[in-house]
């Protein structure tokens, strides 16, 4: 069964080891930010610093695996019919929207609607570290350093499925910044697979 | 004076805010692990992903700003003679070595050295984030994504010059890791300046 992550929202999956979560992006150019946690230690979340070094690459995809703080395989990635996802950048935030966009009344951003959707769970918000951000577009020039934050490669359909290596709680967002999604907010949709 | 961190070690330097830290390579191709917290409040701490998104790129130098987890300004960098330094990989530490070096018998690395120095702050080995690795030479390959360890491009006498924008808490090392190094564990050198 398909289920709906509302415009600029988050939700709180449950996963058990082994089972699957397939993130899926109905409508095109739309980020998902994706926050894992062991289900039974909240200490130990998904790390981009080891996944990184672990992988030995910046642009994760099919064959690859995220990994906690612990050094331990959280999930792997199965499928991935984009090839281009984020895992350098911290989701959007209150912060974020008052120093790059320069609101003054800023949106609560992922970090907001994760810690909101993660909070019944005992998750505080200040711990929550940088996500996988599922269709996020950040190319790098490789001499400068310079990044920039395109529109997604996604179109309507695409989807990237996971498998849980261990009992995971998953938050996942479908993203508020206007940057991240080409200025136009929309759903997130996934299943949760046995 | 000059503080000396002998191989493999790391050392904890309290300042003020509006002191600088300069960071020296006595003898060329050492990476030095730098991690910064709030004095007043451990879980402010430096922040790779807050830090990227604001200065939009990976490669930070002069005129670059090291944010904090709450989107706070941690330390300017006023100075630099190397130009190339990493801030995507979290410290080497007793998991790395066994993970990518294959070591049965693992040393604690650059985390355990960190916990160490900073544990009689009151700081969790846990609560260790990326840091930001100065010196380390980590290029990223921009169509795969594709990222290698490098010897470091430092000279003997390369230095960087940090101003605190907070009070702050440092840990910092002399890396323990054969790639990061080129497979020479060499000392760090240091100073607190007003």
């Amino acid at each position: 069964m398909v289920q709906v992550i509302p415009p600029r929202s988050a939700a709180a999956i449950e996963l058990k080891a082994g089972q699957h979560l397939k993130v899926i992006d109905p409508e095109g150019e739309q980020v998902a930010d994706l926050l894992a946690l062991n289900r039974h230690d909240m200490a130990e979340v998904l790390s981009s610093g080891r996944t990184l070094d672990y992988q030995e690459t910046i642009y994760l995809t099919r064959g690859d695996i995220l990994w906690s703080n612990r050094s331990r395989q959280m999930l792997a990635i199965l499928e991935d019919t984009v090839g281009r996802h984020d895992f350098l950048l911290t989701p959007c935030s209150a912060d974020t929207f008052r120093i790059i966009y320069g609101h003054a009344h800023p949106h609560r951003g992922c970090q907001g609607n994760l810690h909101a959707a993660l909070a019944p769970y005992g998750v505080a918000a200040e711990g929550l570290p940088a996500c996988f951000n599922v269709f996020m577009n950040v190319p790098v020039d490789a001499q400068t350093g310079r990044l920039k934050v395109l529109p997604p490669l996604s179109k309507p359909g695409d989807h990237v499925l996971f498998r849980a290596e261990m009992d995971l709680l998953v938050g996942l967002t479908a993203c508020s910044a206007e940057q991240s999604n080409n200025y136009r907010f929309k759903p997130i949709h996934y299943q949760v697979l046995d």
